[in-house]
């Protein structure tokens, strides 16, 4: 008997259209349904996109815990408990559909999971489908670029704080600062000290039917927002170095 | 007569399959298709991704010349010249669908396509349809993490050089070094000199039917790679600052 593959299904941000083609097959191929949930009998949010696809999760789909928190030890248990999960479905022949939020490779439980399944089991097939995240979602929400041509981005949880921020924005035309729910405040200090408070869009659940969309960032002063909120930011005054001639050069040529 | 409105449709990296059940949607829809070209009578990227999944482009369909040049002047002559043709269909009552390879906020012609259109007729509805990068494409086919929880990212166009990518490597746990080509070498190098040519990964043409994964990056010396080539590394060497502690705490609760 031949053992079964992971798939790491990305769902994208939310919206059900912004599933792929290739996820969408994966979601109709017979593997077993797969999802993460925070806590027994909590929501999935990755669930919750294919449900709202019109799709049913099959009567043998099982949700797996990966709770939230920053411990290692306890984490590494989920994670053991989810792969070993994976593990026994995949060696009675069938294929496992994990769901992911966003992009699988991209702040991720999926990452982890599989992993763990690797380490458990080293010739395990894992086939990774990625999908649009959301600062891409958010970015065409917005009409705005986050990057044309030679920009360099940055993609910062803002959880790092306002000191790596400042150390790194003089290098960046884009900074994408993730989770900044508990931060945003002192990011809006920030922002208008450095005169970027215009180049700065609040986006909360970026790319789902919940998505809200501030252009005026500074009128969030003291108001709740969700977790997963983030900021695009615009920096016109970065100092760009010489690009390098022969890279111009070459560029110029038809690809 | 109702003004049609300008679709940005986003296709992927290249495999027809990673285009979005929105994308592929608005191929269908009507609209009248436009697709970005580098020469008169050259070859269209993607277009060949719509091609490539079984699709006729419709018989009015158009394309549009976007030149490789970085000349502001002969840029912004051939970007009129595809505004004012998506306006004229536009203002015949019909939708106009603009086909983009990759995702239509990161690196393409659409914004500044769409940019020139409402600097024209500024009411124009603009209707951005965000999709999957080369860089998830790439991270999903390695079975790598882009960004595990609390990493940082920098996406960087290659041509900034060495100096540039030095200056920023201690803070960032992912490199995304894009368009490689001209600096190959010079790269290579340095991930020897930085030790990081183990935790670096090549990929060309990612998320395409001619992609090509190098995990020996070292191997690429003195080979000639294409222009749709990018390194990811990984910096495990990365000083974490230390994360906010309001902010891991608020983390910790379920969103």
């Amino acid at each position: 008997m031949s053992v079964g593959k992971l798939i790491g299904a990305s769902l994208g941000p939310g919206d059900p259209d912004l599933i792929t083609r290739r996820a969408w097959s994966a979601l109709h191929g017979g593997a077993r349904w797969m999802w993460p949930i925070r806590k027994k009998s909590g929501e999935s949010y990755a669930l919750s996109i294919a449900l709202a696809a019109g799709l049913t999760p099959p009567d043998d789909g099982i949700p797996q815990v990966f709770p939230m928190t920053h411990d290692a030890e306890i984490l590494s248990r989920y994670w053991l408990l989810a792969a070993q999960a994976v593990l026994q479905t995949l060696n009675s022949g069938r294929d496992v559909v994990f769901l992911v939020e966003g992009d699988a490779s991209t702040y991720s439980t999926f990452g982890y999971l599989a992993r763990t399944v690797r380490a458990l089991q080293f010739d395990v097939v894992i086939d990774t489908i990625p999908g649009v995240s959301a600062y891409h979602a958010a970015s065409a929400r917005l009409g705005e670029s986050l990057a044309d041509t030679d920009d360099t981005v940055a993609i910062i949880p803002a959880a790092y704080g306002i000191d790596y921020v400042e150390a790194i924005v003089h290098q960046f035309d884009t900074l994408v600062l993730l989770k900044v729910k508990p931060l945003l405040d002192d990011l809006i200090d920030w922002l208008a000290q450095r005169d970027l408070l215009q180049h700065a869009r609040f986006v909360e659940k970026a790319g789902s039917s919940a998505e809200r969309v501030v252009t005026d960032v500074a009128a969030l002063r003291g108001t709740k927002v969700n977790y997963l909120s983030l900021l695009l930011v615009r920096n016109p005054e970065r100092q760009r170095g010489a690009v390098q001639k022969g890279c111009r050069k070459k560029n110029e040529q038809p690809a």
